[in-house]
């Protein structure tokens, strides 16, 4: 029985070119209407994790913790499918987005901002429910 | 006259929080069918090109140089719109992707690798078109 036949889960994290803080970017985005929700970081254990539940989990930068996405606000993303580009160093997660927010601004999308040479980048996408009422 | 009236193009940069590489990630996203296509990297002259252009113009990490999407292959990236997301450390395009191929490999999406406990991340897209007849 070779390494691979033992523990074949090996290769889905083998395969992936992790950055040098070991993580790479993962665009959720939203398997009905399509669009980009938002980008976050994973790294092994979020993957893994994320596998594991059928739902996001990313790697918290700032917190420096697994950030299983909707924990605190409860827009929790299911998983439809999970792709990796020609690279290997870019996840793309389709997902059921709950709730349809993703932003923690209360934005369905956190892609909301839009630049104009008057006033720099501004929001163009109303908040459809206040981050207060959220967290 | 303030600084920003004398030159109000400083604040689409100013605002975007570039990595200690001074890049930041930028999806591709195909206007039309919603696809998400690729993820590239962006410094200041990519970005300021791109709005200059109207066309996707990333920094190429390998080659440590301006890469214009399409130089070589002719797959242009015509932006439609591009957004800023709310921590202002990722930019989304929104495009029209010429010849209908974003990946070097000839296929739409660079997104077409998928997880099989059994064969690992593997292809569930084709190729539209032979990578040699591209380049």
């Amino acid at each position: 029985m070779t390494e691979k036949d033992s523990n074949p889960s090996t290769d889905m994290f083998e395969a992936i070119k992790w950055n040098s803080q070991g993580l790479v970017p993962a665009i959720a985005q939203d398997a009905n209407n399509k669009r980009v929700l938002m980008m976050a970081w994973m790294n092994r254990d979020a993957l893994a994790a994320s596998f594991e539940k059928g739902e996001a989990v990313y790697w918290s930068r700032s917190k420096q913790r697994l950030w299983h996405k909707g924990e605190s606000s409860g827009h929790i993303q299911k998983i439809i499918d999970i792709r990796l580009d020609c690279d290997a160093d870019t996840l793309l997660l389709m997902v059921e987005q709950i709730g349809g927010i993703a932003c923690h601004t209360g934005r369905e999308s956190c892609m909301y901002k839009q630049y104009s040479e008057q006033d720099g980048w501004v929001s163009v996408e109303p908040a459809l429910k206040d981050p207060k009422e959220i967290y």
